[in-house]
């Protein structure tokens, strides 16, 4: 399968593909990313994706001042190139090089980008069907006053130790929660609880990254009059909800099945129809949009 | 001034020091290191700085198993072809390779080792004897429940844009809280407050890196009968200590001229003790200790 990295637009094979390792990003994770999938050749969301980009950049200071043209121009341009029928494609910026020292004032060059296009890995449609086995994470989530979720950064490691915890007891990923016992997100996904009809999620202000397939859902909601109710809930309560879904970009809308050894069931309606609700949007996205 | 850096035994120019893009260290910061410097060619501190970056290892679960003594040889080959009269050395341990996924368990490389030797940056005198400015930091030092502080990894943004607060009130850096309003430790350097000739430090339970050059004063300390006290304290209460100090590898020990803009005042005279003490027992190592 064809697979390629452009670094500053620079375009390579992945073998090749190679940064300093004075980048910031690689000394510091002082970098920023998003990652999109394209649907016959278009990424969806994609103008989210980057206004999410720009604002991470803002919260942690990264003067990125590429236009947002340019960006989707060598989006489509390295997809086209990679020749893939469709792709995951991950968009890194870095706050550029420095000496090894960590404030942000010795960087020395403009922030390096890097775009990886490779294929989509398939996925099982038992993690729609049945769904995935979470546990929950003995490491809280970062807070926002310490570090917010919403720089979607290259600082990984909180999320990195709760999928190993996950990997540790042969489940497939793990839920974060806040000190105060309630659910903030997954490790890179968002979580949904379906109770008495109603689709509930913690709210913006919980340490989460606001995800964009979590926003359309949202929008689905809202559109179809399907109640959506934003608070903080707990593990506890998500064992006794009617169903339990987890939302990402590359997951879409997908089944949770059981969360520490305790089975919530199989794919529900609630589930499926936000699920065919969500892929008749990507359906209605690839009508309309003229890509560049 | 000849500065070199080694990737996996492999000694490049920095210009050519480049690593794969899909380094986990550049995705997600995962990755570990340390810092520490020679004096007259003797690393100080060598071994407890590899102590931590085992530790640090362990407590991420990143399988290195390089040898100590290799790292000790490699670390002192670079340092020779380097020519220089004493350096800078960070090391630098990654995860390994993988996919653009952070579970840890799709690593398909052993760890990537990086060892940067530099010339060291001379300190303005003025920083030992009047000190350095400092600031509160708004963002809270990562709790050790969400990431362990005393794993010394690549996820540095949090100190990041503390030090980016620093820069942005005309400061020289910034001093880090908990949520209860306790000093953790510096950006990079733990905090030390004298008061009635007692020397005090946050508890090594504190939210914080537990310093090597820390535990080097507080062994001077508890050998010259010093009286050495840890428990936690607030800003307000160094602005009414005596001195102030900060204590890193690459400071040693060096004074806190204000924080907030309240001066503490110059160097006083358990700064001056506590400095010419260490620097005594980094010439009496330099005495004993055989380099490779």
């Amino acid at each position: 399968m064809p697979e390629l990295v452009s670094i500053n637009g620079k375009v390579t094979e992945p073998k090749d593909a190679k940064i300093s390792v004075f980048d910031r990003g690689f000394m510091f994770g002082d970098s920023i990313y998003e990652v999109a999938r394209s649907y016959d050749g278009l990424f969806f969301g994609l103008n989210e994706h980057l206004d999410r980009l720009f604002n991470s950049a803002r919260l942690l200071s990264i003067g990125f001042t590429t236009p947002r043209e340019a960006l989707i121009r060598d989006i489509y341009e390295l997809f086209d190139k990679s020749k893939l029928p469709d792709a995951y494609m991950r968009i890194i910026v870095t706050r550029g090089e420095s000496i090894p020292n960590i404030n942000p004032a010795v960087t020395s060059t403009p922030p390096n980008v890097v775009i990886m296009m490779r294929p989509l890995a398939p996925i099982d449609p038992r993690n729609y069907q049945v769904g995935l086995n979470l546990v929950t994470s003995k490491f809280l989530r970062n807070s926002k006053k310490a570090l917010d979720p919403n720089a979607k950064s290259g600082n990984y490691l909180n999320n990195i130790l709760a999928m190993g915890q996950a990997v540790s007891s042969q489940a497939d990923d793990a839920i974060m929660t806040n000190q105060d016992g309630f659910i903030t997100e997954g490790t890179t996904w968002n979580l949904l609880m379906v109770k008495n009809g109603e689709v509930i999620s913690p709210p913006d202000s919980a340490d989460m990254l606001l995800g964009i397939t979590r926003k359309f859902i949202r929008d689905i909601c809202k559109r179809e009059k399907i109640p959506w109710v934003e608070r903080f809930f707990t593990v506890e309560e998500c064992l006794r909800a009617d169903e339990v879904l987890m939302t990402a970009s590359i997951k879409e809308v997908m089944n949770v099945h059981s969360i520490d050894g305790k089975v919530i069931g199989e794919l529900g309606p609630m589930g499926k129809r936000l699920r065919e609700l969500y892929l008749q949007d990507v359906k209605n996205f690839q009508k309309t949009y003229k890509r560049p």
